[in-house]
């Protein structure tokens, strides 16, 4: 069951910047005829780009109380964050949530493993002044990954992302994006971990993907930093520094591609699987949408690092079972953590 | 050596926004009387002047608008980070100062452990559109953690954190709060590592302590949260839900306070010390400075977690020294992580 918003807040909005546009127009009209003035009025600084990065932060500020007029022409990025219940799920949830405000025209899917939606993820999205959709989908008892297993023998978010595609393939998006001449929403699609870190910059990098975007990731695959090589004819990928199986199709972790929302609707019966090799994820699912010499090498040609596959230790509870033996009640009774 | 930016920055804004909205008023009178002028003055140019006037221009329409611009007598937050370097350190100061740059009027204090300031610390603070104060300062090796040591053994960001608090009790803070009729700088201190979540809400919690605020942390001490619990007449902290070392004087995490810098500017010899006990670091420098009955009980009474003491997983670089012993260039080569 999708919860939805946004429609309502876009049309206020579009009024709104209507009304703005003009008296803009306006405004820079008439400075045109008084250059002196302004000039004048533009005192002088010392640091331009000190204060540049001043008012910018002003303009995240009043983005974040909703402030914010968006280019509504602007292609959606479709961020996939799989979930689940887990101590430290909050802290990752808050910290992603509140480093995805920060980007301009972003629509967070968001799909829990469990067989309805929780409160505490309820709870999150509404309160995070994000666009949002809210999906579920419980990972069947057979492919869940047991207390002791290493995380790497079981694929985790399989079907969980499935059923992000699902979304991203139905109407939904045409409810949430700019369409094109063709009536196709215009969007790109990332998937979001909830526990990697993530620079503001990697999303104006993929906004444009016109196919599969790729970029380097920091921290991941036993190396410093997993990355394509541009080819030297300037026609996609060449190669990939890559130390864990460099030998398959793409040898690239989840966080470093994004994909046109268009391409991926122009394939509907690509998706992620269970049955294959642990680390093969993403090359079953790229290798359906397009090949290396397609493939857009952003970020400078690979050469800028703007999102790490970073792991959030499990909180040892020691004192929390030590209160349970001894028969006290949960420090987290009656409070979400 | 202290880096400073902040109260000339502000004093300018303050004129620039008369200034501003004087223009403004010209220009909508002027408007009606120049309908017709080019509008070719609506080319955006590189010059940083014109940049500044068109985000200034956005910041006067937001605010027509309704929308509030950042309060000048606001109370400074101190955010004081230590950190070192290590793979994961621009990840998680990447992510820590996108939060911060959703909290008006910040002042992050950040200082590194090393014998000059870094390059990666000091690109990353000029481009993080925050207000900052970069410091360093080398931990003796006598105390530095061992790559064996468990992390208790040794205290970290002692002298780290002593360093901010001369910086907090010098004129650095003079020039980015607003002061006081007292001519004391008016703001909170806190200590905010760069490994642990935030929501954006601790920060307003904390604004207006006036001595020394508690609140709940999450995921710390072997518990999913220790608290303090208010006392039943209103007068401060009655006790500690803490699973470790309950007994300290004030079984608190370094993430669980916040405290008035008047406070700490009257008490000049307050800081942290090498020679205590594991645990007591936040013991030792709060009973220099208060007592249970004078604590400030935040968070709706201690019943909210808005921190979370998340730890990340040094990153493993197996492939990486396989790389090394097969004399292959390292996979960072060249490229900032």
């Amino acid at each position: 069951m999708p919860f939805l918003r946004g429609r309502q807040m876009k049309k206020r909005a579009v009024v709104l910047l209507v009304g703005l546009v003009g008296l803009c127009a306006l405004l820079l009209i008439a400075s045109h005829s008084n250059r002196t003035a302004a000039t004048e009025a533009l005192s002088r600084q010392d640091d331009p780009f000190a204060e540049i990065a001043r008012l910018k932060r002003h303009l995240v500020l009043m983005k974040a109380k909703g402030c914010v007029e968006e280019d509504d022409d602007l292609p959606v990025i479709f961020a996939i964050t799989p979930t689940y219940a887990r101590p430290e799920q909050k802290a990752e949830l808050t910290r992603l949530s509140q480093t995805l405000l920060l980007v301009p025209s972003l629509h967070w899917v968001v799909v829990e493993d469990a067989d309805k939606p929780t409160k505490l993820v309820t709870n999150l999205l509404e309160s995070s002044g994000l666009s949002y959709t809210h999906l579920h989908a419980h990972t069947p008892p057979a492919q869940k990954l047991k207390a002791k297993d290493p995380h790497w023998t079981k694929p985790r978010g399989v079907l969980q992302r499935n059923t992000a595609l699902e979304w991203l393939r139905s109407d939904g998006p045409l409810q949430v994006a700019p369409l094109d001449p063709e009536g196709i929403p215009k969007g790109v699609v990332y998937f979001a971990d909830d526990d990697n870190s993530y620079s503001v910059r990697l999303f104006e990098e993929m906004r444009n993907v016109r196919g599969v975007g790729v970029w380097p990731v920091g921290l991941v695959g036993g190396l410093m930093v997993e990355r394509p090589i541009a080819a030297a004819d300037g026609h996609g990928v060449a190669s990939f520094n890559a130390g864990y199986k460099p030998e398959r199709p793409f040898p690239i972790d989840m966080a470093g591609f994004g994909i046109n929302l268009g391409l991926l609707r122009d394939h509907p019966h690509a998706k992620f699987l269970y049955e294959v090799e642990p680390g093969y994820q993403e090359s079953q699912l790229l290798k359906q949408l397009t090949s290396r010499e397609k493939l857009e090498v952003l970020a400078q040609n690979c050469t800028k690092v703007y999102v790490w596959h970073t792991r959030t230790d499990k909180p040892k509870m020691r004192e929390e079972l030590q209160w349970k033996d001894q028969g006290r009640p949960p420090s987290n009774l009656g409070i979400e953590v």
